[in-house]
């Protein structure tokens, strides 16, 4: 128990978790939203999994140093469980274990992960992942159709400048062979590969040779490559891809000598036919021969999408090909490819763009309470809004004076307030505020008294053209902004 | 590592979770965007905090019964970490931690809570919980919104009977200082009295004095209370409770001598003239003393939702005020008020009335695949139906025969199919076809094969008349069911 001495409980994060506030939250729940409802377009459904899983289920496929990440306890029972740390093992293990699932399944999950990772800013170990998987086809349409359904969710997101980049692990595996380095050590080198974008061709150079020392002051041991082997690594690097034919039509001359080449060279044919069908351009989804991927479990295509106005957030949306994924529960290869959408990087990208609005909360409207005896006919006020669709909060609060609640509505970005005081009450009227306004004055005059008094953009009307006046305020800010 | 001598993992659930297949998450995420919707109206916006919290920060407020129930470990630094097992512990750790959020602060969270429980048929250790808290207000007006959310959520979910039960702590206490029972007892007398309803009166009166054994033959010890005070128990629960004003009115007639029971009948006083106000019936909201609730940190008003035609899934919506919980943290009084709604359990009892529908798939049409060589024509199909906002599947499955593909339509309950054989290609058309047409003249004639010959609900349109087409079959469709 951590406290004062008056045996208070310190309020406080674990490290490298988080909360997220209203604000953040509003926005997240937006972004969710425009995914899926891309996704449901394209057929896919939702699919829940556990939190925790057995260990030994979840284990096996990420890789030594991604295992290390994975938290891991004993429960009271005995049994040795762990936190997921990602969705698509938990999607294999579905799978395997539901054997009559209609296929191809299309599944889309959207669920919190934990990765006990080094945290750092921006770095968390509970982050969410919005994965979509096509489980059971072996067309190459199933992965155009996540990067199809990837360009469409950017789009509707308004991103400007954005690239899907595609390569292939069957022709990392050629170009294994190609630079004579042991089909044992691919993996090293595909996870060397993937760092190309953050730290540069020269750092990716030392490490695959004698190693480097990282901006931390961390030694990185290098692979111990040999000079020629770099070479040929960088020949492939520096094909000519300007667009995904030009690409396809390089590595398919460099490696027309190089045995089992000519399928991962088939696979990026079908995909650019069918993203071509689709009308993406090569812009919006290129061949790029340096995307590599660092988990071991991919087998085919591999892709990645990066905000070229926001390259420092690096890829907002990663998958691949898996093949071999459900083999390991089901002992017979299951095809399957998938992606997964960062969330909270995807929203920190945007909010870099400006191409989100943050607001702290969700209600239209304010119903401010002047005449505590009357709480009767604020509720009614309240209760009508509501009922015509509005969100809007009735003055819960402790203050009295009209300022601080309008200071309050202010502070919480709701852009119109109801106001009815005695005189409204005598009248049978009532006051609509367009907060928006207010504000606008505000800046003028930087006097927040005067504009109370002022009752700028307030309009006073009989109570029962309340819900109209309101819905026609916020129609025509809505038209403002 | 469990597996068979192949060295297979067995894929399989750890022991008390559950995978949620797409038809129960899609009628979930239904049932949650319901709840969303009404809350939001009210003004409540969301907010997210981590699955693992410090062990000593979570733990505290629930009672040592529950305390048992929380998953704890150890992380390899050292700290002692806990799964969160509700979501008003983290939200008063919120409330403590940024001491400037604004007050009332209505926030709603949908997250999974853990819980070591025992678990059972329809009983597992992760679930979802949508809780509602308004902290920072003392007004009556606070619980009476939670408790009208509610009905309106249970309104717009089509829920015919229902009713919310509504008591107080403080009324309670009063009940323990009347029955002559000490105050230290009152938190277990409370978890006895909130059986009541699962088990019946005779069984709580045994718990409450001698103990007795529960139907698996686990003996329940019991409280020793003595006759007497069981008696005046009894009196208290039966007191006429017909409408809220009556009983209320004989609850201040029992307790007219009794000190401090007046600020609980005035609190709930306050409640019933509340939602008086919103016009909410005694039938949906009434005055029930047999609620207790079993957490220990509830202060003042407690509340409990009961389906009344599905009473064997118990309280689908419990809460109440709190105004001692972020004082742990704090040092100071802060009030709070809210609930949690089981949505797991909630979307079960609306299963069990018949209020949802199960599906598959959220996808409105399957475009088939005759001629593999023109996918191009079938991805343009897809992608003009996706464009008009239609849930559009193209066909990726190894089935190359109709019959077979529009047998997985039918599976998914996928409604429309759009046909195009050389056939239709030559003529430039496409076919339609109404597979819910089909089910119906499947059922008559019982001859699969038949039908699909038959072409029972198809239409074959020039190509350009696919949208309309499609969408015109699918507004018939919905005004059918």
């Amino acid at each position: 128990m951590v406290g004062d001495q008056s045996g208070r409980t310190e309020p406080r994060l674990l490290r490298g978790f988080r909360d997220l506030m209203p604000d953040e939250m509003i926005a997240r729940q937006r972004l969710i939203s425009v995914v899926q409802d891309v996704y449901e377009l394209y057929g896919f459904v939702p699919l829940d999994t556990p939190a925790l899983e057995y260990a030994d289920v979840l284990l096996g496929d990420y890789g030594e140093e991604s295992n290390k990440q994975v938290y891991q306890f004993t429960v009271p029972e005995g049994d040795v469980v762990a936190l997921r740390y990602d969705l698509t093992v938990p999607l294999a293990r579905v799978v395997a274990q539901y054997r009559d699932l209609p296929k191809p399944f299309r599944r889309y999950q959207v669920a919190a992960v934990w990765r006990a990772d080094k945290p750092g800013p921006g770095r968390f170990r509970e982050f969410i992942q919005f994965d979509l998987d096509t489980v059971g086809s072996e067309s190459m349409l199933a992965d155009a159709e996540i990067i199809s359904g990837m360009c469409d969710t950017l789009d509707a997101l308004g991103v400007a400048r954005y690239r899907i980049r595609i390569s292939n692990r069957k022709l990392l595996n050629t170009l294994v062979a190609y630079a004579g380095i042991e089909a044992g050590r691919a993996h090293d080198v595909f996870r060397v590969l993937d760092k190309l974008d953050k730290v540069g061709l020269d750092a990716v150079k030392l490490e695959l040779t004698v190693g480097r020392v990282d901006a931390s002051g961390d030694p990185i041991p290098g692979l111990g490559l040999e000079q020629r082997q770099v070479a040929r690594i960088e020949e492939f690097l520096a094909l000519p891809q300007e667009t995904r034919s030009e690409a396809l039509d390089a590595v398919e001359d460099l490696f027309r000598e190089v045995p089992h080449a000519a399928e991962g060279i088939e696979e990026l044919r079908d995909i650019d036919r069918f993203l071509s069908f689709l009308s993406i351009s090569d812009a919006k989804a290129a061949i790029d021969f340096s995307v590599a991927r660092g988990l071991d479990y991919y087998t085919g295509p591999v892709f990645e999408a990066l905000l070229l106005d926001a390259p420092k957030f690096g890829s907002i949306f990663a998958g691949g090909r898996y093949d071999g994924l459900v083999e390991r529960f089901l002992g017979v290869k299951m095809p399957g490819t998938g992606a997964s959408i960062g969330i909270d990087r995807l929203l920190a990208a945007l909010q870099h763009l400006g191409a989100v609005k943050m607001r702290p909360s969700t209600a239209s409207v304010l119903v401010t309470v002047m005449e505590p005896d009357r709480l009767a006919e604020y509720q009614a006020m309240t209760s009508e809004l509501r009922q015509a669709g509005i969100n809007t909060e009735l003055y819960l609060g402790t203050e009295t004076s009209l300022r601080k609640q309008l200071q309050y509505a202010d502070r919480q970005k709701i852009p119109v307030a109801v106001i009815a005081g005695s005189e409204e009450f005598e009248a049978g009227t009532v006051s609509v505020k367009d907060l928006l306004e207010g504000v606008k004055h505000d800046i003028e005059t930087k006097e927040r008294e005067e504009w109370v008094r002022a009752r700028f953009g307030q309009r006073t009307v009989p109570r029962r053209e309340l819900v109209p006046t309101v819905n026609e305020l916020l129609r025509a800010q809505s038209h403002q902004s």
